[in-house]
Order: C-alpha cells, then sequence, then structure tokens
C-alpha cells in the first residue's frame, strides 16, 4: 500500500503527510475504510514508508481536525461513525475534508492571487515523482549523505562547548556575513586549494542551495537567463522559477560546458550569468578538464559575465588529482564560488558559504541582510569549532574511502548487470553518476517496475533545463552499501532489460553478455 | 576615535570591519600612523567600539593581507615600512589597499554588472547611519532582546538532549516547511490565541525576516506594490528593494492604519498585499484597534487582496488586554501571519514561522523548497523541546515585568527631560515606542550630537518608505535599564532642547516646566 499511498497523481506534489491523510480520507470516502476501523499504528506506518513517526502523525492528526478519524487514548486512532463526520463536516465553514493544509475551525482557504512564479513553482513540484522509500528498497536516487557515518558526537561536542563558553554574544543576530571564527576557518581551507581571498570575502549562508538564490538574486532580474549545462542540479532549476530566471542550456562534451555554445550565449545582452559545476558535476558525476576550466574562464572574462561556480561537493575527491576550482583559476575576479558542508558533512546544520569580490560582496552582504539579517550563529560557531578539531578532516578521510568503495561496486554492478549498450560515467569524487541507456526510452517510464522490483533511481528528465524526456538516469551511492548497491543495480538491470526487450526485442540477453 | 571610527561617511555602509580596516589605511596613507607605530590591542580596540573581538581581528587580518602592517607573535600589530608595502602593493594586480572586501593573492575585483536591484540595496544600505556603541553610550535604537536576560542554560540542555536522544534524522534535511514537533507546538499556543489552524498550516522559517520576504515573493512580482504602513518596519523597506517590490505608503490614525487609504490603494491591480504589524507596531509601539482590524479585514477581503501580518512581538504583552490578532478574526483565509522567536526569546538560532491556508499554503512550502530547502532540525527540535518544558512560558513572565518596568520608566524620563511638547506614544507591549518633536527639525540631524552627549536613537527617517525627513525618532528600552533610560533621556531632552532652542530661541526651559 504504501507505495502507491505517496505516488497517487492527486496527491502529487503536497507534503508527506498530506498524501497520507488524503489518501485515508479518500479511503473512508468510497467506504473502504469504515466507521470504527482502526488506523494503522503510527509506529509501523511510519516505518512502512520510511518516514518519521511525526510526518504519519501529523497526517493522523489532520485527519481528526477534518472530522474523519478520532484518537482513543491507548487503543488508537479510529475511522469515526458517519453522523460523526457529518456533524463536523456541517459545522459552518468547516474545512473540506481532504483539502491540502486545510484548517481546523471555521476558516476557508483565502480567495487570493500567488505570483506568477510561484504558480510555475507548484507545478514544477507536481511534476516530480514522489518516492515510496521502504525498507526493502534500494534508494539510488537519494543524494544524501549516509546517515550512518555522521559524525554526531563530535558536533554535539563543540555545540555544547561553545554554548557553555560563549554565552549570550552567540544568541544575538550575527552580521549577515556570518560568524568570524568559521569564515576565517573556510578562507584558510581554500587558500590550501589555491583559491586566493581573505575571510572578508565570504559569506556564510543557508546551504548552498540558499547560497545559488543568493548569486542569481545579485546578478538576475526577473525576465533575464542563466546560462545552465544541460543537464544540471534539478533545484537550480527550481531557484530559478521561482524568481522568473530562465535557465538558457549549454551542452557538455567529454571535457565540460561546450565553449562555443557558452560563448554565444553570454554574447547575448540578457544572459546574465554562468551557472557551473566544474567538479563531480550533479548528475553527471564528471569533471571539467583543466584546459576547458581556463577557456571558460577567458569566455566569461571577455564577455563580462560572472560565473557562479557550484563546489557542493569539493570536499569529496576519492581518487585522481585535485584540478584546480574556477575561482582558484580566476584571475579577473569574476567567479562567485558557492561551498556547502551538506554533502562533506551533514545537511541537517544548513552551512554554506559563497565567496565573492568588491561590489559583488557589498551586494550579496546587503542582499543576505535584506533575505533573512543574518544565519544562526550557535551553529556556525560550533562549526568553526568542529574544523579546528579536525573532526572534519578525520570525517572527510573516512567518507571519501567509503565513497571509493561504493563506486567501485557501483561500476562492478552495472558492467554485470545492465543491458549491452549501456553507458556510465566513472566519477573521481562526489555521490552521484550517470547512466545512460541503449534504447529510446523515457527512464521517467521506468519508475514505477523499478520501484516494485526494489530500487529507486533518479529519471534524466528532472535535470533537463527543458524538461525534455531521457534515456538516462543518476544513481547515487550515498545511502546503499556495496551488496545493496550490487543488489538495486541488478533489479535495475533486469526492468531495464525489459522494457528493452519489450522495445526492440533485445535485452537482458544481451545484458548479459556484456 | 571610536565614533568617528565607525561613522566616516567614505566607510558607511561597509561591515565593521571593513570600516576600521579602511579607517587605519587612510591614517597610514596620510602618515598619521608611520612605519613601526603599533595598533590599538584588538581586545582593548573591541571593548572601545562594543565590537566583538573577531570583528577587530578580521580588519587587522585584512590590512596585513593589504600589506599595511605586520602582525609580530606576542608584541602585536605594526605599521610596516613603506619599503616592505610598497612591493606587497607593487606584487602583479594586487589588492589595492583599503578596498572593500579586497583579496589577497593577485586577483583584482571582477568588472560584472550587479541586478538593479542589489545596486539600490546597496545604495539604501550607505544611507543608514552607523552607530559606534562605546561601553558608556545608552543604546535607545537597539531592537535586540536584552542578552542579559537569555536563558542560554535552559536552552543549551534541551539542544544537547535533542542531539543525544533523536541522533542521524536530526542532521538530514527537514521537510521544508520544518519539524513537526515545533509547529505542532506553535499551533496549540496560536490555537490558544484563538487562531484557527492545524501545525499542517505552519511554515518554519528563517527568522520574520525570512518570512517577510517569502510572503513577499509569495503575491508580489518585481513591479508590484504591496501597501506598508507610515511609518513602518525599516528592514521590510530593504526586502521590497531587494525584490524591485514598490512600498505605497498608508497613513496611521489613532486607530490603525487609515481605511479609506487602505482601500483606495488595494483598489489598484498592481497592489498585491498588504503588510501590517497591528500588535506592538513597529516603530510606533502602538496597537491597532479591534473595530478598525475588523475593518481592515473587510476591505483585504472585499478587494481579494491577502494581508501579511508581522505579528513578531504578539507574546510580547505586558499590560491591557489581548486584542486578537488579524488571524483570530479573519474568516475569509487571508491572512499570512509571521511569527518570531527573535524578540520574545533570542535571534541567534533565527527560527520563525509563517501560516497560511490553501494555495498559498502550497506556494509557500514550494517557495521555501527552492529558496534553501528546509531550515536547521536541531534548532528546531530543541526549541520545540524548549516549549514543551515550560521554560519558554517562564521567560515570557520574566521579559514581560522588565519591559513594564522600564517602560514606566521611559515614559517618566520623557515627562521630566524632553522639550515642552514633545510627544510619545505608551506601549501595552513590545520594546519599541515613538517620540515626536515639537522642532520643525531631521531628527538625522541630533544623532551625531546624541551620540557625543551619550546616547543613540533611531531617526524617524529611517522608517519612512519615501525617506523623507521626520522630527521624530524611535526609542527602544530592549538594551537600557531603568536608570540607564533615564541618564540616555535626560541626556537626549539636551540635545532635543539646544536644537529647539537654535530653532525657535525655545527649548530646554520650556522643557523643564513639563
Amino acid at each position: 500500500m504504501c507505495a502507491e499511498l505517496l505516488s497517487t497523481d492527486s496527491t502529487a506534489g503536497l507534503p508527506a503527510y498530506q498524501q497520507i491523510a488524503r489518501h485515508f480520507a479518500s479511503e473512508i470516502r468510497r467506504g473502504a475504510l469504515r466507521a470504527g476501523a482502526r488506523l494503522p499504528a503510527i509506529r509501523s506506518l511510519a516505518a512502512q514508508l520510511g518516514l518519521h513517526r511525526d510526518t504519519v502523525a501529523l497526517a493522523y492528526e489532520q485527519l481528526s481536525d477534518q472530522g474523519w478519524v478520532e484518537a482513543q487514548v491507548g487503543r488508537g486512532t479510529f475511522v469515526r461513525a458517519k453522523g460523526l463526520l457529518a456533524a463536523t463536516i456541517a459545522e459552518p465553514g468547516a474545512a473540506l475534508p481532504g483539502d491540502p493544509g486545510s484548517s481546523v475551525g471555521s476558516v476557508p482557504d483565502g480567495d487570493v492571487e500567488l505570483a506568477p512564479q510561484v504558480e510555475e513553482l507548484i507545478s514544477l513540484g507536481n511534476t516530480r515523482p514522489r518516492y515510496a522509500t521502504g525498507e526493502d528498497v534500494v534508494a539510488l536516487h537519494k543524494l544524501i549523505p549516509d546517515p550512518r557515518f555522521y559524525p554526531i558526537e563530535d558536533f554535539r561536542a563543540c555545540m555544547n562547548d561553545v554554548m557553555t563558553e560563549d554565552g549570550p554574544s552567540l544568541f544575538s543576530y550575527a552580521a549577515p556575513e556570518g560568524d568570524p571564527r568559521l569564515r576565517r576557518a573556510l578562507a584558510s581551507r581554500f587558500g590550501a586549494q589555491g583559491i586566493a581571498g581573505s575571510a572578508a570575502q565570504l559569506v556564510l549562508c543557508h546551504g548552498a542551495s540558499q547560497g545559488i538564490s543568493l548569486a542569481l538574486r545579485l546578478f538576475l532580474s526577473p525576465g533575464d537567463q542563466v546560462a545552465v549545462e544541460v543537464p544540471t542540479y534539478a533545484n537550480v532549476l527550481s531557484a530559478c522559477a521561482g524568481l522568473g530566471i530562465t535557465a538558457a542550456p549549454v551542452p557538455m562534451d567529454a571535457e565540460g560546458p561546450d565553449p562555443e555554445a557558452l560563448d554565444r550565449l553570454l554574447a547575448k545582452p540578457d544572459v546574465k550569468a554562468f551557472y557551473t559545476i566544474p567538479s563531480f558535476h550533479n548528475p553527471l558525476g564528471t569533471s571539467t578538464s583543466l584546459a576547458r576550466r581556463r577557456v571558460l574562464l577567458e569566455i566569461a572574462r571577455d564577455r563580462a559575465v560572472p560565473i557562479i561556480e557550484d563546489g557542493f561537493e569539493m570536499d569529496l575527491r576519492f581518487r585522481g588529482s585535485e584540478i584546480p576550482s574556477l575561482a582558484a583559476l580566476d584571475t579577473s575576479g569574476i567567479v562567485v564560488l558557492l561551498f556547502s558542508f551538506s554533502k562533506s558533512l551533514f545537511p541537517g546544520i544548513r552551512v554554506g558559504s559563497i565567496s565573492a569580490r568588491g561590489r559583488a560582496l557589498e551586494g550579496l552582504v546587503a542582499l543576505k541582510h535584506a533575505t533573512d539579517l543574518s544565519d544562526a550563529l550557535p551553529t556556525q560557531v560550533a562549526l568553526a569549532r568542529f574544523l579546528e578539531s579536525g573532526a572534519y578532516d578525520r570525517h572527510l578521510a573516512t567518507i571519501r574511502a567509503m565513497l571509493r568503495a561504493r563506486h567501485d561496486a557501483m561500476d562492478q554492478a552495472l558492467g554485470d548487470f545492465m543491458p549491452a549498450g549501456t553507458s556510465w560515467t566513472r566519477p573521481e569524487g562526489g555521490y552521484q553518476l550517470w547512466v545512460e541507456l541503449p534504447f529510446d526510452l523515457d527512464t521517467r517510464d521506468l519508475l514505477p517496475d523499478a520501484a516494485r522490483a526494489g530500487v529507486l533511481f533518479s529519471p534524466g528528465t528532472l535535470f533537463m533545463p527543458d524538461a525534455r524526456p531521457s534515456r538516462a538516469m543518476r544513481l547515487t551511492v550515498s545511502c546503499a552499501e556495496e551488496d545493496e548497491i550490487r543488489r538495486g543495480v541488478a533489479a535495475l538491470g533486469d526492468v531495464a532489460s525489459h522494457s528493452g526487450a519489450a522495445l526492440h526485442g533485445t535485452g537482458r540477453a544481451g545484458g548479459m553478455h556484456l
């Protein structure tokens, strides 16, 4: 029931708890669940769906608010009698059951107009697949560091120490640019990677995701265009949609973004920046060559168009030799570098940084202040302490080794199980890689079969600026160990082969003879 | 030297550390500080300026990066010999001394175009006064809860507990709407204040300041207008500028915003929302009457224009009886309510919430996700624990009593020391009040004299959508105890009276006979 529960079209795009609430509301409406019937225990349903118990609790609370069910202390949650339900619904202006986010009490949803960019965002969200990650499903779609590796105890100790030592100053407003200690620690790490710039040029932000929003707003107005790689990070497309910005596609070749295409784009007056992920590209997993990086910088400098470099996995190289970042190669001060701890440590503390110069730096500080004043000091200072203690470097060594082993297992499994003609990338860092099937199909169509077969992936179309169908998919090694990876890819190979066979009468067999 | 150091026009609008760096750079340039001269010790200069030591350290580091000074271990920071300096500066592409945010190494500031809204923000920032809050200055300009009251130990314990108990799930991504526990705790508090709505309708955000940005983006596109009160919260004007939104003024009378003026504005198609602070208005300190609140809701409902209600101090009533919030009175679901812990607890954790319904709720979740994915879970969960423990309510009782005493002292002092004809508001909650002088002057012009006399305030012009001059000023009781308030207002009365005398040959004497 879980898979269908979290993937019904009618609820796609809604928060998980609302999808759950709607599912049960409709089950009750159509009589599948009768008065007095007991809903699954919160704990077991949560485990079944791979969700936090509070999410399910929230869904049940909403159903109760709406009069569908009632909680009986110590016994569980039960479907209410029709009469009771009717009575509840009949209250003046009472919320309609199953209404997304509908209210308790007597207030209807207001009839107000949303900004067109927001309407755009909502419909964009509705096109995203919803995943039900049950216990037994191999999650090759997740780009979240493996929670099994989080150095929580070290971080907890740092947080506890700084809260004990720093006192009130830790709980007041930070400067918009953030805590000087963390900025200095980051600047010296960047310096060691050849990136010139003092702590004064670093603005801390709310993960690289806020960094993307701020960097886009720094250079672009609604109606402007930003050049992006094809494929590119899915959420940068959401950020653009939310800001009324258009993403202009730059094709990728083996070396990185195509220079001619980029130059043609940057020549256009309304293309105001170039967003790129040169190291451990998302979703490709590849890295732009050193020679190509120099060419890209030349083009941007000649066109006087800034480059937004997303270094979200720059600390995660596990093989091969370092390629200097664009920020390190930049001699004209046009690169804005985004950094994040979300993939190299854990995402939950929401800390990232943006490096900029001169007017761009001034604008960034003003923009950060106007957007949310500043970020949370306790987290920043605890993280600075964590870095200074060496715990971050120790952690990096651990997960780099983990990444190497898992990518090797992935490469091996893809060779063993995918259909003949399948191609894939071999990253030297990060979590993600790109797999292209030899069949003319939209991998989005494989998702339901794959989920049933016990494996999940991200269909390539999610990463296309124009949402075009794609025969490729993004896989990650972040939340699956070697044996799980092998099991997941075997299942994926089956599904792909069968679809291939259905299309061309070939497939599995061919796949076996790689 | 501190006051002038942090208020030179040439550095206004720059971060404090850059103002400090620029000050010393120019002192060295003009020979006032010669080679070998020792800069003030970081600790003492920081104390003198009322800044954190790291801010001064950052300034010295920038000066060192730029070749002006060198740190000698254990001895201090010294001005470098001209030769050395020249050599440093002469390096290819070396940063120019005193350049705001200029880089170390060999990278110049890039020549890139910023978005016009960002240029607007920068110039807006440059018009803001810079304050040097030395030890002896009474800070009646600060709207930051008094650090002496922060319940740090209770919060530290909650943070430590949840980090110990919750494990990895606490350090992963939250849902865009935030932690269900904190949302439930907030929803039940709101419910107790008559605000209908379940936890499902609450989206947690990064302080009410991010709430303002998100709520504006939810309803307005660049070029649209938002109706705001005159005067209004200064940072909402920055938020508008950064989003390319125009603030349309609604005059205030004794009851609140003027209904006719509001109706005329909301009739315009490009006025897409009304931003209001009905309780403990910032900067006025007054509250909109119950009758007027109902009228405002009617107008907004008839015009189908949403109301953004800023409840940033709604938990801080210390006198008089509760007036239901617009969200509590709303029967048509058009009110979006902003809440924040920044003033009722402490700002450093950056937690606030937005309540919305239906499509607005859906849009809000999509917008939050596209902006920064989600907020930090550890802080949200620790805060939920803090609320459940009763520590928040205990804290509210303490600071409400503190606010009552300080406002009484303020009211008394204003009567004793301000010139005849001065009028001021008598808030029933919150930190701020509004003082209007009987003279035809711009209170901005009083600031330097006031700073010299040992008191700081916020000139009224800061809160005017059109930045028009104002004879009023905002005072706060947040960071001054009763005796400090009395001392500060006495000094303020002197300064005001002398300016009044200069203008009209009246003043102090009259002020004494109130």
